[in-house]
């Protein structure tokens, strides 16, 4: 029980503070979780390609790994809508859906995305979540709301349909909407109604009723439980699986099974990317949840050891028959709400999925697929947000770029370029702007030792003295703009003899940078004029003494810009600046 | 004749004030270009993978069409053995050398590569070749000379081979070494142990015999000619030919063709990416030249304009039979010293070209296909210079490690895998650097304004206040981290009831930082701490005004670190930091 040994395994932490009180949050939290989680399960399977019982499979040993590895005490992982969808659109690529090879491929998926989570863990690479800004989350996940909301329409219909993007499901759901089949519609339509108001009005509703607040909150997470009972049982009843209502059919009765991914170079290498970018977006999603319900209680999350807890879940996925899976927003809200204290609730969540594998599977023989189309469409609609658009719009137009962007692509395209493309854009705006530094040149305020931007003081300055203070570090991509600039000024003020880089906000200077400061030193000699250098920081001096720079500066270091113009000062009568400040002189 | 259309039209600007002198030197840098360039663009068409005639093709309207749209008075544009070495790995992905579709499939990578520079010069976004860090740049190049001159050797063999990196190049040559043709290997051999003493021990012996500098020079670019000659006529007396050497056989004679490039949607997907990196590279390599040689003469580059210039010779060569072209670096260079005074002396060198191609072609039939090898080999060795990777080492392991893997994936697994590696390695280096920013927390110096870091300076804090002053802008790789110090913080020191973000070196809040302060506002507030700013910029505030985050903030925002201490203090006796200033008191 070394301390290093408990940072990688946070069970041991909190498993050796267990007490009854924990036990008793984590049971209640546990049953009505589980409650929640088959019929999602069940429905995120579906929009994944894969058959029912995969959902529940990759509800269990993920589920437990979690609980071992993970330091979130609320987040309830398994199968989500984003992640599922994105499972699908990598899969589709290269299996056919409902096909062995489907399923390997998923599996394989899996045990990709937890590879490179527990690669991430363990070299505390979380910080790379970091790229991928808050609007282009937002609107990825609003695209992925609308993308899985009109992929489920076709179960609600009955009919046959496909495709990764918006405008193919739509003509596919067009071409195919003659064989609508009204049974179907109308459970599907009713069970979607049903639910919208179970979201809305069933709370209140059995508060009226006087039952204690436990019993409520557990009632009014089971209507996705109760419409999958009354269709089922109006299915098997009234014989619609005969009048053309999809069901679900015969569901193996058992534990999860012993699988194994796939090695073929071909599958791993077609599924890298996509299982890059599950791991990233299923983190992010993972980690704002956890991060929010923590923060409630002043708790703490560990970013890396959260990927290594979600790295094990994906790993137990791979390994027992499921799919990509991580914390679940909808599913963890309810968990912390209804009172679970640790991890320990995942467990529990697991056992009672596990029993509903072994003994509840004969029952969902009549389930109706629409049923599980209203369940997930009545939840990924919650996610859909337009208002990001407004809210960056006027904000700032680089982030609206980024967002109409994402969503565009997203819908358009399907969720990898759009995903894809929100990162490239968010990276390129930023880049864009430090690619154009803020420079100033500055002059000496009368009588101090203080330098300041000419255009805003009033200032003194020399016809043989350029002094440019630049405000950000420099680095490959802003070392030719720095060029430019020094080489115009020059260009500009022929009796110029010393020019003097003032660098107090400069923290790097990379190799780049460094031949730019080269290149302009050599260029400047050439025109005899020297270049100095002014109030450089200790760390970038340090790394400047490594190279040659310094032994070809024509110039000196400074320690400060007054020194550097007094010591390099021949004119007795400076000028003073036409800054703001002169106007009133 | 507006001022805007010579912007985009320099020749309107440099061709009315041409006059003799500048003809004089322009035809004398002609001549000598000519001469080098016949040899080189036979050989780079080889290296693409193209009949030699296109090299010619290739040289010709791209460099009439940069006279026109050009900047640089004394880049000369052609086929280039890096681009070229891209060209046959992009355009081998998708045609079978050899047959029809390849010379389409390359006139379209042309095309593409056109309209992407046309598109970013019009747009003004040159500044997108900045993002390729310089060792990136230094490792790619090495790299392809290294990879280059290893793909030749099958033809100084005389062997078959093929492949487009070192180990697929290296296991081909093994395969097929037991083909081994002597006379070629003796052709190849003496060609190359030749070109190489001309580079080095030519010149020297030239000058001594006293003839004159300008013959001087014209003899000593012309040793690739003379090697052509002596092979081509010993192969053509010896009947090496049907001794197994290979040679170039019939070249057709006349106009390059006009041509049109594929629109096939398959095929200008697949070569896309190619193109947009043969563009970026491309662009690179000739703006560094074109810099260069204008900065001797205190002339001006516009890189918007350069951009124009290099789509428009690329458009040009698609259109007529041509494949990629950029500016080449030591045919510039020999057109700067041979005397090159504006862009005409391309016309003249393109007049020189056409003459060949309906003229010289019959001479060329026994030209040895391992002469034009040898030709490449020792051009490109010049480009390999693998001390950039020693200078990194010393200087800075991140540029270290990105100049690594550029090389290592560039030999290992090919040109477009090396530099988007290498681009997506500076750019990862860069974000993770600016996602960690510098932070201080600061207290005020006693009996000033002015506010320090606590770990620098003996300064005065007190316990219910936390100054926090962030030194770079905000924007979403750093926003969570700058949450995670401040509830750090707050964890550790209870009895805080006010944070004062300090905000002088912010120059951006982008809307994911903005969140982050939102996020930060509420959950101080739930804590019953205020959040304060102080010293932020004027357009900074301007946009935070645009968002609820200030009528949502708990605390105030300061015009100054002293006013909002002074405001918010309560504490009569402040405490001393324990800085390292204080070590003396």
């Amino acid at each position: 029980m070394t301390p290093n040994l408990s940072r990688y395994l946070p069970i041991m932490e909190w498993g050796s503070r267990y007490n009854r009180a924990d036990l008793s949050g984590d049971l209640v939290a546990a049953v009505i979780v589980t409650i929640m989680l088959i019929p999602q399960s069940l429905a995120y399977a579906l929009l994944a390609g894969l058959p029912p019982e995969t959902g529940i499979y990759a509800s269990i040993a993920p589920i437990v790994l979690y609980t071992v590895f993970g330091t979130s005490r609320a987040l309830a992982v398994g199968p989500v809508a984003v992640v599922s969808l994105m499972t699908a659109a990598a899969v589709g690529e290269v299996a056919q859906a409902g096909t062995a090879g489907y399923a390997v491929a998923a599996l394989t998926l899996a045990g990709l995305s937890g590879a490179m989570l527990l690669f991430l863990g363990i070299f505390r690479l979380g910080f790379l979540a970091n790229f991928l800004s808050h609007p282009v989350i937002a609107g990825f996940i609003t695209a992925s709301g609308i993308l899985i909301a009109v992929s489920q329409l076709r179960y609600i219909f009955g009919i046959d349909g496909g495709g990764h993007t918006l405008p193919e499901m739509l003509m596919s759901l067009g071409r195919n909407i003659d064989g609508l089949n009204i049974p179907t519609l109308i459970l599907g339509a009713g069970a979607t109604a049903f639910l919208f108001w179970v979201r809305k009005g069933l709370k209140p509703l059995l508060q009226k009723t006087g039952l204690p607040e436990g019993a409520v909150n557990i009632l009014s997470k089971a209507g996705p439980v109760l419409a999958i009972a009354v269709t089922t049982a109006a299915t098997a009843m009234f014989g619609l699986g005969e009048r053309g209502v999809a069901i679900v059919g015969t569901v193996p009765q058992g534990l999860p099974p012993l699988t194994l991914p796939s090695f073929a170079p071909d599958l791993v290498g077609a599924l890298l990317l996509p299982a890059l970018l599950i791991s990233i977006i299923g983190f992010v999603e993972s980690i704002s949840v956890a991060q929010t319900l923590a923060a409630k209680k002043r708790q703490r999350i560990d970013p890396d050891q959260e990927l290594i807890g979600l790295g094990a879940a994906n790993v137990g996925a791979a390994l027992t028959g499921g799919f990509p899976v991580t914390g679940g927003f909808s599913r963890s809200v309810v968990n912390y709400d209804a009172g679970a204290q640790t991890q320990a609730a995942g467990a529990y969540t697991a056992a009672g999925l596990l029993v509903a594998s072994l003994f509840l599977t004969p029952l969902i023989y009549f389930l109706p697929k629409a049923t599980l189309a209203a369940t997930i469409i009545v939840a990924v609609l919650s996610l859909v947000d337009l208002s990001i658009l407004k809210r960056t719009w006027i904000y700032s137009k680089a982030d609206f770029a980024a967002v109409f962007i994402t969503i565009a692509l997203t819908l358009g395209l399907g969720v990898e370029a759009g995903v894809s493309a929100g990162v490239a854009v968010s990276i390129l705006i930023h880049l864009y702007r430090s690619s154009r530094p803020h420079m100033a040149v500055v002059g000496r305020v009368p009588g101090t030792e203080h330098f300041r931007n000419i255009d805003r003081h009033k200032v003194e300055t020399q016809d043989d003295i350029i002094s440019l203070r630049v405000d950000e570090s420099l680095y490959f991509a802003n070392a030719r703009f720095l060029e430019d600039r020094i080489y115009d000024m020059v260009a500009n003020q022929p009796a110029v003899r010393h020019v003097i880089l003032m660098c107090p906000a400069v923290n790097e200077v990379d190799m780049s940078a460094l031949e730019s400061l080269e290149a302009i030193n050599a260029r400047l000699r050439d025109l005899n004029v020297s270049f100095h250098l002014s109030e450089v920081k200790g760390p970038v001096m340090d790394r400047l003494e490594r190279s040659h720079f310094l032994s070809q500066l024509t110039g000196q270091v400074f320690l400060s810009q007054h020194l550097a113009v007094s010591t390099l000062s021949t004119s007795p009568h400076p000028h003073t600046s036409k800054g703001k400040g002169a106007s009133h002189v």
